[in-house]
């Protein structure tokens, strides 16, 4: 039984009750949202060593950070670096989008390690071993590695089902054209093949398999704008009322789904991206990659990323894939893979804080509590990432404890004290 | 006779001029949103290496940069050093806030280098004589340090003038209290004194020394929330009504005004804080600080005040101040600097591309159309910052000029462009 078929049944799991706890929300509650689609909790029982986290309505925006090999960098001991700063830095999942090296035993060894969920983009793997080519690749080669990633204990795949051959002509009057890689390979093979998209045309016999496994199915969005002058487009939008049909039928035999979104977006179009994927998907958590706010600032993209995320999760996306400084550029390092969860983690944060999370409130407040109280230590360990204060502090030279070293002796916080400190002199003198 | 005199009598000076042509708006239409006190162009004469850049309505959003001495840093040169970088990144502002030295001396040589406008707070070089003194602070030395720093040619100076007894009381409930430096000295003088504000009771004082030298005011919000708990809150409403009073009373008196504004506020907030000032202050112009998301992200604030300022922005601030990833930390260094104005652009042209901005639109148009061509060195040339992505790509070997390094050969762009040549070989062939 999958984790939709269990709340429907009226069974809180023990994965539901786990949830709710880190939550601090109702577990019944969560059941329902669970019912109805709005949340999920991607949780292959093959994925032993995993915490289960929730994504969806009335829970926390979780953050995902993806690693894998490529053939310039094939270690896996690499990734497993990689794998411990999101760990470290809090995000809730990881994506394994290896394209180089053993890819079955990578994985294995990702998800024996990872507590987070881990999801994969299974075209990937076909496009390595197929390398890119799309005459050899059959609908059963794509369905037999989606068994097998299954059985692995993946927890959630993104497929990119609802890229169709009717969508393709609307792409002509793009800037950017296709920029997802599975969405650009799924092109390529509709038009060489001049056949529909494999994954929408056999979707029941995927939605077997993802039910088998209770692996949540993750929408990819093929066609999402990849230019702010593309954002919110017809391409984008076909696809998108297609999504909405894929969600309901997955939720129909069982299947926990997400839906995945843009990409570039302009600031002032993020709210009605988010309306319209909770109307056409009926609540179903949205997952969001960025999106950038502009298209002019390679290198800090994880920037642009971190605006558009936080505002996109306050309107209600769930989910934020992070966005790293080398996003158009290269694969990320370890360094970039560190500020790109701490971006994330920031728009997430802040979303939660806007949309009133207790938890995220209490956080804030026992920082500043903190910060007036110059208890630095307390702060290196509380902070969304403690290394980089610690250094910036370490490296300058002279101060005093009850002072950060930016205002220094004019510090606001210290003229404070010295004033009370005055004020009670000038009242005991009255007194006097 | 001051910009904002000048537009009520119906002249376009030349300042308007090279801002309606830099902005590609019409002159009389500026001339009309000065006249009402909708935008301002802080431009004393004084200033004679300066560009003009008009802050407010209909104008792009602009960004600031802090720069100034330290006593363990007290190197004008350090700071000349800065002023390129804030200058090349395409910044229009810098202020001044130097608190070692030859402060006078310091502030001539950057007037004299800095095309960008030059800001000060002149009650840094009053605590920074008196070493923060309140009892030896006399109403005339302050107006005399001011009336020396018109003389010298600064554009525009934060005045904490909004910030009065009967708000004090107002503070006792709040977490974190004064973070203004100039905010906490001015009431640690009130309260020793047992006097009001000075810069308040002798406000048509002040008028008359920045109407002299056409320096805009920009009221400083002592008071602002220095914690995510005390966001509008009483203490900071009250000091915002007091600078709608004194920005109408500015206006008068045909001195232009600009308003400061918080701080750290949650992005549920942002929309109502611009409202209220934008109300209250009869739309001159808003100059941000931030404001921060979050408070648990030191290291990182310029991100959680990128966020926040590219939405104070779209509601309608003019005007960023750069917050860097030092800020409560350190002192920014030069590569703190860059950082930080990085960000404010990013959330500025967020906010430009989301207002419509018909030349912010074109930027994002052609550098799309250009990483579509992969024509790289026209992006470096084109990007907020150039210098990062040239060193992210020069970092990564043996990649292809048709690919960026992240996606390598499995970049959708390219699969794309194979997927166009498959298909026209197709028609080619259907043809024969």
């Amino acid at each position: 039984m999958t984790q939709l078929e269990a709340a429907r049944n009226g069974i809180i799991t023990e994965e539901m009750k786990t949830v709710a706890q880190d939550e601090g929300i109702d577990a019944e509650m969560l059941r329902e949202l669970i019912a109805e689609g709005k949340a999920v909790i991607p949780a292959n029982p093959g994925h032993t060593s995993r915490h289960p986290y929730g994504i969806g309505e009335s829970l926390r925006v979780k953050v995902n950070a993806n690693i894998g090999t490529s053939p310039k960098n094939a270690s896996v001991e690499h990734e497993l670096a990689k794998l411990s700063v999101v760990e470290e830095l809090g995000a809730e999942s990881i994506m394994d989008l290896s394209i180089a090296g053993d890819l079955n035993s990578i994985r294995e060894t990702i998800l024996a390690k990872s507590k987070m969920l881990v999801g994969t983009v299974p075209i990937y793997q076909i496009l390595t071993e197929n390398q890119g080519d799309v005459k050899s690749l059959s609908v059963k080669n794509l369905l037999d590695t989606i068994q097998l990633q299954g059985r692995q204990g993946v927890d959630f795949i993104t497929v990119h089902c609802g890229i169709t051959r009717a969508a393709l002509p609307l792409l002509d009057r793009r800037v950017m054209g296709i920029v997802s890689r599975g969405g650009s390979f799924t092109a390529k093979w509709m038009k060489y093949h001049g056949k529909e998209n494999p994954l929408y045309e056999y979707y029941d016999d995927l939605l077997a398999i993802a039910r088998e496994y209770d692996m949540t199915l993750s929408l990819g969005d093929g066609l999402r704008p990849g230019a702010i002058a593309d954002a919110t487009d017809p391409a984008q939008l076909h696809e998108l009322k297609v999504m909405g049909e894929l969600t309901q039928r997955a939720q129909s035999a069982g299947v926990q789904v997400m839906v995945e979104g843009p990409g570039h977006v302009p600031l002032n179009q993020i709210e009605e991206n988010v309306r319209l994927q909770r109307e056409l998907c009926g609540d179903a958590p949205f997952y969001v990659l960025g999106p950038l706010t502009t298209d002019i600032a390679p290198g800090y993209d994880h920037i642009a990323g971190a605006i558009g995320g936080a505002l996109a999760a306050y309107y209600g996306a769930s989910f934020l894939c992070y966005v790293t400084p080398a996003e158009h550029l290269r694969l990320p390092s370890i360094e970039d893979v560190r500020e790109g969860v701490v971006a994330s983690k920031i728009a997430a944060h802040s979303a939660d804080i806007a949309k009133m999370n207790t938890k995220a409130w209490e956080e804030d407040r026992e920082f500043s509590e903190m910060r007036k109280a110059f208890d630095w230590e307390w702060m290196y360990g509380h902070a969304i990432d403690g290394r980089k204060p610690r250094r910036y502090r370490e490296e300058s030279t002279n101060y005093d404890t009850e002072e950060c070293s930016m205002c220094g002796e004019f510090c606001a916080m210290k003229l404070q004290e010295q004033s009370e400190r005055a004020e009670n002199e000038i009242e005991r003198n009255n007194i006097i």
